[in-house]
Formats: structure tokens, C-alpha cells, sequence
């Protein structure tokens, strides 16, 4: 019985009641194999000799994660599960198992159902993951998406958000703002078909939003080889993820503007929007690179590496103390807070443009 | 994009063509640790020494699972994991932990999600598992939740679907169709309140629909005695949940309707309403109770229990060859076929009444 009268859950304070209330229900006695509960990418649980069992759920709703006058139900399904092995790749994992469940609205055609669970079906075949389980059920209004992926890591492997230290240096992998970027192409390309970017830039763009690379190697060379004290994907956007690596480290960061790494496909279409690349870079979201940051005695072993895997690694700043809070140092050399800005589910409005 | 035009997934075949898809996604090479993956209350994972872990993931929707004119939000939050502890009862497992991501529409109350989230936690504390994660996020109409549950079984205990044996004997727990019953009082409750039931009775079958007790320390017995060949839970309805017995074990079943057990207020019920209380019991779903299958060389063990836990026990019928197909004796001695008419998303016209 919806109460509409009373305060709304868009204010933001009640997501961090939410929060609040699922900490609370985490800490307490519990069976003992958990070895961290709420507050990371993924949960993680003693396993099988050896190794940590990684959990993660989401859920993609119409309208709110994703648009069908844009995309299609293959791209849909794919990137579903996208999302999710991001989740994995900032544990340092290994994707293993994953969960589906769906609700479909009965308008829906056959097509569109085979279509989505093909999208499904085809990530889970490129990630060599296995559809273990799910749910299917109509639904009055709107697609639903539930997915739950389970993943291993070697044992104390796993890469926290809240580990990072003060003096640690702050990569990202790949470029920022692409998805984002891509994500604006698809509208506009149906709204102004006429405004369009050159083809292969858009379609690079674009790409980077409907297929988009879990960092799975990367997690798992940091992981293995123990190089970075935390790590985060970047779904929220960099001031929002790196806000989560501070606030659970316990620290503050500052980040150079200027190394923040943008694609030129990207500040192409920053230029043709009259757009702020760095603002799209800061709080685009969706991009699912990694933000992780690695102490100075490992930084030997990453000052001179400037691609893993085929993938750009790029340092953007440095771990501070708490007090300094988060900032963020413009190309004319000022030093200003950074607001985290992410793509808050209740807040569409606080995205860029 | 959906395509209207062509033919929708309301059709059962579609149901039948997507569990296909789902279930060739389970085959092939995968991780080794993979025992048991979709077709059962819960897929199968080598855990810990001595361990399996079972995991299953639940969609409810607004509209669809849940009425919030019937229902409050803490009611929705309780029942939300219920659900899922008693596919870990139909494994004879233990629950250990649950993940569970929420969508809110935004007119929605502070004090409702508050709410929500109460019955969650209340439950979790009720039944000693730890939320472990989640995701909360807005939806753009209707309140949807994601459940997703972690139990544990020793090795090789877990009670499968698919092992029911010719001559084995059907046992139900409980009661069948109180749940059905409880639905359909707060409907009228609504709608014409003048027509109330006693209050006492009606409150004792809105009660079995609100709260409704999965049966995990049946399930632990069964499992740690080895006592049943096969097991499910009851939320679909007694003849469809049979069914998928029958499906998976590759058998015939033989219900005696004058066995089925049916509780005084369900019968007080179905008289008031001048409804059929077989038909209730064999269609109405959402019980929650165990259906479980057991070997002659157990029968002795079981003849003489009339409760387990406090909880009634029933023989209801035997398993029979598989060209027999699923049957039914009523009481004037006749037998016709018992077709499956579990509760459809797809097909809520199915339901009794």
C-alpha cells in the first residue's frame, strides 16, 4: 500500500538507510564460512580447498537500466551478464556459474524471448560460464532481469574495495566515458538522425556501450601476481567508484584531470556536443573498466607496463588521507573537491548533460 | 522492441522452448565443481569438505507474486524469502546466506521500503541466514525483488526431483490449499466484507498465505535419515509439482483424492464458497509444503509417524510405470488422468474458481 503522501525513497538519504539496514542484517553470528558479507563487488565465502566462492546479484529493469526503442533483446540479455562478470573481475576472480531470472510482459513475442535468452546464452558461451539455474515469469509491465553470478578466487586472492592505502598510486584500465558517450549516440541516432557523428566513431562508441569488456584478465593478473590493495569496476562512474574504494578504505584520493584516460572517439563527440570530456569521463558509468591501486613496491612492475592484455592501464592520481577527502586537480594546476556524482538509480537527473 | 504482431509468449509452447534453451546451457564442459544445474529446486555445487552448496534465485513482481492492496510491504519481505527457503527444504539442506536486490517505484514511502525491509531482515532472523548482498534500485512501475539463497547439504544428501522409483509411496507435509484459500479471503475481504468466513478460520488461512512455514527440519530428516527417493516443495500445486516429479524421475503416480490432506478451515472454506476442496488442494499452490517419495524398505519407518516436528505426515498415493501417467482415484472409486495444472505466470486463468 504505497504511501504517497510520505517522504519518497528518490531522497537520497533513505539509500543510505537502505544500506544501513543491510549492514546491520550482515554482521552478527552466522554460519562461519562467510568471509565478507555486503560492501564489495561480490560476497565471498570459504569454498572448496583452496578457494573463496564470489556471489553477486543484480537486477535490470526497462526503463531505468535500459532502454528497448534503443537496444535490442539480444543486447539486452548479453550485457546483463556483462555487468555481473565486471563484478568478478574487480574480485580477481573467475567467472563459474551463473543464475538467470526473467520477467517477461505477455506482449512479448517468442522472437523476443529467444532473442533475449540467445543474448544470454552467447555471453555465457564467450565467458565460458554456466547457466545453472533461474526463473521465468510474466510480468504485468516491463522486462525484468534478475542475475546472480558465482565466481572462485585463490584463497585471501580475492581484491577488496576497502584495502587501499594512503601513498598507493590509482590506475584505470581502458578509456572512460565511451559507454556513456555510446549510450547518448543511441538516442540522439532517433531523435536527429541527421546530427550524426562519422560512422565508425559512433559505432565505436556505441559498441563500447552494448558490448562492453568485463576486465577479467586484468583482475585476475592483479590478483594472482598480488599487486593492488583495492579494486572496483566502474559501473557508477570514476567520482562515484572511487567515493566506494575511499569510503570503505577509509581514505581520501587525489586525481589528475588531465591522465584521466579518454578514448579520441570520445572527446570527438565531447567536441561535437560542446561537452566536457572529463565530466563525462568522471561520472558516465557503465564504461565497467577497473579502478584499482597498487603500493609503491609494486609500482616498479607497472611504472613501464602501459597495456596488459591488450588492455591500456593508466595511473590517474594518488591515495591521500581521509581528511583530505577526494580532489581532483584541473589542467590550469587548481585543486578542487570531487564530488562523487554516480549514476544513482533514484537520481537520473545527476548524470552529465 | 517488442513485436506485437507476432505470436506472444503466453503460449505454453514458449515456456517449453525457453526451459529447452535454459537446459541445453547446462550441459557441455564447465567448471568440475558443477553437480546439479537447472531442473531442480536448486542447483548443486561441490563445497567445502564433506559439503555440497545449493543455490537458487526467485523473481517476485508487483501485479503477478504479490497484490499490494492485499499485502503489506513487510508481509511482501517476509513471504520474498520464504519462497526461497523452501526450495533449500526441498533439498534437505540447511539455508545459509541470501542476496537480495530490490526495485522501487519512486512514489513510494520511506516508510514502505523501511517496511520492506524489516520483513526481509525479520525473516533472515527468523530463520538464522545472513544477508550477504544485494542491490537496490529504482523501477519505473511496480515493486520488484530479486531473492537469491545459499544452503548447504552433506555430500550426496541433497534430495533430488528425479529419483522417485516405482512402487515408492507420496507423502505430503501439512496441509494442501490453505495458502489458495488465505489468497482469496483477502481478495474478498476487499471486495465484500460483508461476506466474512468466522474470523478465527479466516484469520488461520490468511495466515498460511502471509506466512507460511517452509518445512527445512522435514527436509534435514529425510536428507540426514536418506529416508525419501525423491522431494519437492509445493508452490505450484500439487499436480503440477507432481508432475515435475513425474518428468524428472520417469514415472507415473497414483493419487487417492480422499488421502489428500485438506485442513477443517480450507473444507469450512471451499463449502462457503461452494468450491470443489480437491480441486483447491491439487491447483491451489504457494503451500510450501514437501511433497517427498519413499522406498518399501522406509515404508515401516514412516507408518507409524503421523507428525514429524510437530508437523502432519501423509501417504497420498504411489509411484507407478511411467506409460500409466499421472492419475487420480476419487472417491467414488473411479481414476482419471491428473493433469498438471500448476499455476501458470503465463496462463492465471489456469487457477481454481
Amino acid at each position: 500500500m504505497p504511501s504517497s503522501n510520505r517522504r519518497r525513497v528518490s531522497d537520497s538519504s533513505e539509500f543510505r538507510l537502505i544500506q544501513a539496514i543491510r549492514r546491520q542484517s550482515s554482521t552478527g553470528p552466522g554460519y562461519s564460512s562467510l568471509l565478507k558479507g555486503i560492501g564489495d563487488d561480490a560476497a565471498i565465502i570459504q569454498f572448496i580447498q583452496n578457494e573463496h566462492l564470489l556471489v553477486s546479484t543484480d537486477l535490470l529493469i526497462e526503463g531505468i537500466h535500459f532502454d528497448l526503442k534503443l537496444t535490442s533483446f539480444r543486447e539486452i540479455g548479453y550485457r546483463a551478464i556483462i555487468a555481473n562478470l565486471s563484478d568478478i573481475a574487480a574480485m580477481g576472480g573467475i567467472p563459474r556459474y551463473v543464475l538467470t531470472s526473467v520477467a517477461i510482459p505477455p506482449a512479448y513475442s517468442q522472437t523476443d524471448v529467444r532473442a533475449l535468452y540467445r543474448g544470454l546464452l552467447s555471453c555465457c558461451h564467450q565467458y565460458k560460464l554456466q547457466l545453472i539455474g533461474g526463473d521465468t515469469s510474466a510480468s504485468k509491465k516491463g522486462l525484468f532481469l534478475g542475475v546472480t553470478i558465482l565466481g572462485t578466487v585463490e584463497n585471501s586472492r580475492a581484491l577488496p574495495r576497502g584495502g587501499a592505502k594512503i601513498g598507493d598510486t590509482i590506475y584505470i584500465t581502458g578509456t572512460l566515458g565511451d559507454s556513456w558517450a555510446g549510450l547518448k549516440l543511441l538516442h540522439s541516432k532517433r531523435a536527429q538522425p541527421t546530427q550524426r557523428l562519422e560512422k565508425r566513431l559512433s559505432q565505436f562508441l556505441i559498441n563500447r556501450h552494448l558490448r562492453p569488456t568485463p576486465r577479467l584478465e586484468i583482475g585476475r593478473w592483479l590478483s594472482t601476481h598480488r599487486l593492488a590493495t583495492a579494486a572496483i569496476d566502474l559501473s557508477d562512474g570514476l567520482s562515484g567508484d572511487l567515493g566506494h574504494v575511499c569510503r570503505e578504505s577509509r581514505v581520501g584520493a587525489m586525481i589528475d584531470a588531465k591522465k584521466i584516460p579518454i578514448s579520441p572517439q570520445c572527446r570527438s563527440f565531447a567536441r561535437h556536443k560542446h561537452l566536457n570530456p572529463i565530466s563525462i569521463a568522471l561520472e558516465g558509468g557503465e564504461d565497467y573498466e577497473l579502478l584499482f591501486t597498487v603500493p609503491a613496491q609494486h609500482q616498479t612492475q607497472l611504472k613501464d607496463i602501459e597495456r596488459h592484455d591488450g588492455v591500456q592501464i593508466t595511473a590517474i592520481g594518488t591515495i591521500e588521507p581521509r581528511k583530505h577527502g577526494m580532489r581532483i586537480k584541473l589542467a590550469n594546476g587548481s585543486s578542487h573537491p570531487l564530488v562523487p556524482t554516480s549514476y544513482d538509480h533514484f537520481r537520473k537527473k545527476n548524470r552529465p548533460v
